[in-house]
C-alpha cells in the first residue's frame, strides 16, 4: 500500500457506470474538479449487459406481439439476425467512446482501471494513489452470483454478460432462476427461437412481484413455449465437451439438457477487492455497503466516503442507483460550495416506499411501491383492489382480447395508495402516475378528480377507485 | 303541452350517451328509481360515431407504424377491410342491445324516443308525461356543426357519423376543419388508401394545443400524404350530382375535388327542441345550459334541474361529461338518502384545471391542465420546460428515431405543474401522471422523488425536472 499522492482531485468516483456518472455530474456542478475510475466500459452493466440491450431485444417482440394482436393489421414477424443488429447498435458494437466524450464534454477525468481504498480519501488504481479532497463515491455495482453448484461454474454458465452480448442463438437454453433476468431472456430467446427451459426453486416466477403478476408471466411464458419448471431444485451440471452439450439434474431426478446454461440467480456486491476494511467501511451479511439516506458510509468518520447504487443493496435498479447519485452528488457539490447540505433534494428517502420496475416480458409487469405482503408486513391496515384491465374500454382497443390486472394497495389510515401492479401490455407507462401518487400521498378523495382520458388504458384507474367504493 | 303525469320516476335523465349512463348509475345507487331517455342509440355519440370507433381504427395504424419503426420487425401491414370489420365489432354494427342490457342489469328503466320539458320536473316524450319526484339531467350532448356555407349542406357533407360508419373508403376526401376530429378522420382514410385534403381557416392545426403538438401533427399528416392548407376558408362547395365529385372553393381560388367532403367544423349543443325555455334554463351565447361546479342548471329555482357532458360546454370530452355525471348522480343520490350534497366527490373543480386530452393521431398529442397561453392568460407568473422526447432512452427503445416533445408549464408562485404536453408515439398514457401532478399539485420537489423507471419514455419527467433546474 502506498501513501504517496500521485495526483489529487476533489471527488474520486468509483465505477462509471449509469450511476457513478451521475454522481460525478451532480458532484461537479459547483466547480469541484472530479474524476471516475473504471475497470471495464464507461457506462456500466445497465448500458452494455442489462436493461439497454434487454429492452432493445424485447421491444421488437412486444411490436410484434401487439401488431399481432390487432386486427387490422397482418404479417408482422420478427427478423432474429435484425434483433441482434437492434442490440449491437444499442450496446455500440461494446465500444464505450460516446459515454467517454460525455465525461470529457462535462469535465470529468477518467481513469481506467481497478480501484483500491488505501487510506482516508485515498484511491490507488493500478499502482498510482489518487487523493479526493472533497470525496469519494462508491458506484461499483454488482456481479452475477454463481453459486457453487456441483459442475455449474465448470460448465462456464451464461450470465447476463452473454445472454445481452452473443451473437448466436442456442438452440436449446436453461435458464437457471426465476426473477427478472431470468423471465426476460427467457422471453428474448423463446423468441428469437431457442427451445428455453428455465428452472426456479420457489413456488413462482418472479418471487417479490404481487402472486397475480408471477402467474401471469408464467403462464404467457409457457403459452409461448418455454418450459417452467418451479419449485424444482439444481443438483449438479456436466458439461464434458467445452462448448458442447450441458446436463442440468433437477431435485426430482429429472434431467435438462441445453446447448447453453444460463445462471440468473441474484447479483453479489463488487467490494471484495476494493480495500473497505482498509477504511474501516461496513457491509452487510450479504456484502451490501451500509449508507444512510444522504449515501453516506455511515461507519466512517469525516463525511468523505459514500456509496451509491446497487453496492448498497437499497434497490438494485439503474433509475434508484441514479437517485442515490443525484443525492450525494447534490451533497458533495453543495459542501463544496459552502452550502447547506440538507435540501429537498440531498435525502434517498423515497428508497423506502418500494422502487417502481417494469419487468419487461409480454405481458409487461410495471409496480411500484409496496406489495400487499410487503404493506402488511409494515403493519399498515391495508385494503386491496384489483381488477381487470379490460373494465377500461382502452386495454380492450389496445389489443384485441387484452390479458391483465390492475392492482392498488391502500393505506386505509391515510386513503392513500402505497402500492400498485399493472400487468398487461403496455403498462410501462402507467407506473409513474402510480409513482407520482404514491410518492406525493395524494389521498384517494383527490385522486377522484384526476379524470383519466378516454379511451385510455389509464381509465383504470376510475374502475380501481370505483371498486374502492367512491 | 301536457301535464297530466302518466307515470313517475325519481330520477329522468335525458339522453343514454356514456354521461347519462353515469349520471342513471350513479344517482340510482341509493335506491332512487331512474329512468332514461334516448332518441337515438343508447350508449351515444361516443361509443358509436366519435371515440370509439375512431380509436378502433387508429389502433390498427399505430400499431402497424409502432412494429415498422423497430428495425427487428418486418412485415407488418394494414388490411383495410379487417380495420373496418374491428371498428364494426366495437360499435357492435350500430346495435345498442348491450348497453340496454346494462341498463336493465342496473334497473334503470329506459324510454326511446326524444324528450322535452315540459314543466317543473316535467318531461315529456312522445306524447307521455314523465314526472321526476328528484331530478331531471340533461345529458343530450352536442351535434356536428355544418355551417350555412354556400352549398355545403346541399353536399350532404359527411360528418364525424359517416366518418365512423362509412362502409366504403371514398378515393379522395376532402376534410373541412382542423381540429381533432378532422386531424384523426385525415390519419385514418389516409391510412386506409384515401387522398385526403384537410382545410382548416387558421393558421395551424388543433387550435387549442401547444403550437409545438400542431406543428408535429401538420408535418406527420403531410408525410403521410395528407394535403394539410391551413389559413384558406371555403367560400363554395358544389355537388351537382348526388353522390357524385364534390368541388370545394377556398379563399386563396383554388378548388379541391373529392369523392365525399367532410365538415368537421365543431359542435353545436343539443338543446334547440329540449323545452329549456318552457323552464327558464339559461344557456349562454353558443346555446351550451349554464351550469354550476355541482351540475346544477343556476336559473332554474328548486335543485331539480341538471346538466351534464357536452351540453354543459364546460369541456366537450367524454371523460370529463362522465366526470359530471358522477358529480351531479352522486348529489342526487346524496339527497334522495337524506346525506350532505357537499362531499369530497360532489364538485366538478377539476373542470377548470384544463382537461386531459389525447389526440389520437401518430403522433398522439397528449395533453392535461393549461397550455402556456391558458396559463398567462389566467395571469400565472409560469416557467415552460419543453424537451425532446429522445431525451429520455426510453423513447429510443421505443421506437427507432423516436421523434416527439415533451413540455410542462409550471406556476412558478406554487411551483406545481399546472399544464403539461406530450406529444409522440405512445404518449398516451403518460399524461394520467401529469394529471396527478396537476391535480393533486404536488410540488416539484416532491415530483423529484418521484423516480421513473428505466428504460421507460417517463424518465422523460426527470429530464423535465434537472431542465427546470432541480
Amino acid at each position: 500500500m502506498s501513501e504517496a499522492v500521485d495526483e489529487s482531485f476533489d471527488v474520486i468516483v468509483v465505477g462509471a457506470g449509469a450511476v457513478g456518472e451521475n454522481a460525478a455530474d451532480r458532484a461537479g456542478r459547483s466547480g469541484l474538479k472530479v474524476m471516475v475510475v473504471e475497470r471495464r466500459l464507461v457506462g456500466g452493466e445497465c448500458s452494455f449487459y442489462a436493461c439497454t440491450p434487454t429492452k432493445a431485444m424485447l421491444r421488437p417482440v412486444h411490436a410484434a406481439h401487439a401488431a399481432q394482436r390487432v386486427r387490422g393489421v397482418a404479417g408482422a414477424h420478427l427478423v432474429p439476425a435484425e434483433v441482434m443488429a437492434r442490440r449491437d447498435y444499442w450496446i455500440s458494437d461494446l465500444d464505450d467512446s460516446g459515454a467517454v466524450r460525455w465525461l470529457e464534454s462535462a469535465g470529468i477525468a477518467l481513469v481506467r482501471g481497478t480501484a483500491r481504498l488505501v487510506g482516508e480519501r485515498l484511491v490507488e488504481v493500478d499502482g498510482t494513489t489518487y487523493r479526493a479532497g472533497a470525496a469519494v463515491v462508491v458506484a461499483t455495482g454488482t456481479s452475477p452470483a454463481v453459486p457453487d453448484l456441483p459442475g455449474l461454474r465448470d460448465a462456464k454458465p451464461w450470465t447476463n454478460i452473454e445472454a445481452t452480448t452473443s451473437s448466436t442463438v442456442p438452440e436449446r437454453l436453461v435458464i437457471l432462476g426465476g426473477g427478472v433476468v431470468a423471465c426476460e431472456t427467457a422471453q428474448i430467446y423463446c423468441a428469437l427461437g431457442s427451445r428455453v427451459t428455465l428452472v426456479e426453486r420457489g413456488p413462482r416466477l418472479l418471487g417479490r412481484a404481487e402472486p397475480f403478476a408471477s402467474s401471469l408471466v408464467a403462464a404467457a411464458l409457457a403459452r409461448e413455449g418455454v418450459d417452467v419448471r418451479l419449485g424444482v431444485t439444481v443438483t449438479a451440471v456436466s458439461r464434458p465437451e467445452p462448448g458442447g452439450e450441458v446436463t442440468v439434474t433437477l431435485s426430482d431426478g429429472s434431467t435438462v439438457a441445453g446447448d447453453e446454461v444460463m445462471a440468473a440467480m441474484g447479483r453479489t456486491p463488487n467490494t471484495g477487492d476494493l480495500g473497505l476494511d482498509v477504511v474501516g467501511a461496513e457491509v452487510d451479511e450479504s456484502g451490501y455497503v451500509v449508507v444512510d439516506d444522504s449515501m453516506r458510509v455511515t461507519s466512517v468518520p469525516g463525511d468523505w466516503l459514500y456509496a451509491v447504487g446497487d453496492v448498497t443493496g437499497r434497490n438494485l435498479l439503474t433509475h434508484m442507483g441514479k437517485y442515490q447519485a443525484r443525492v450525494a452528488g447534490d451533497i458533495i457539490a453543495a459542501r463544496g460550495a459552502g452550502r447547506a447540505t440538507d435540501g429537498p433534494g440531498m435525502r434517498a428517502w423515497a428508497d423506502h416506499l418500494g422502487a417502481p420496475q417494469v419487468v419487461f416480458t409480454d405481458p409487461e409487469v410495471s409496480s411500484v411501491g409496496l406489495t400487499e405482503a410487503a404493506a402488511r408486513e409494515r403493519g399498515m391496515d391495508v385494503r386491496v383492489v384489483n381488477v381487470k384491465m379490460r373494465a377500461a374500454s382502452g386495454a380492450g382497443l389496445q389489443a384485441d382480447e387484452y390479458e391483465g390486472y390492475a392492482q392498488i394497495v391502500v393505506d386505509e389510515s391515510r386513503r392513500v395508495v402505497v402500492g400498485a401492479t399493472f400487468v398487461g401490455q403496455d403498462t410501462a407507462e402507467m407506473v409513474h402516475a402510480a409513482g407520482i401518487a404514491v410518492v406525493g400521498e395524494v389521498p384517494l378523495e383527490r385522486l377522484w378528480h384526476v379524470v383519466p382520458s378516454f379511451p385510455t388504458m389509464s381509465e383504470i384507474w376510475l374502475r380501481l377507485l370505483e371498486h374502492y367504493g367512491l
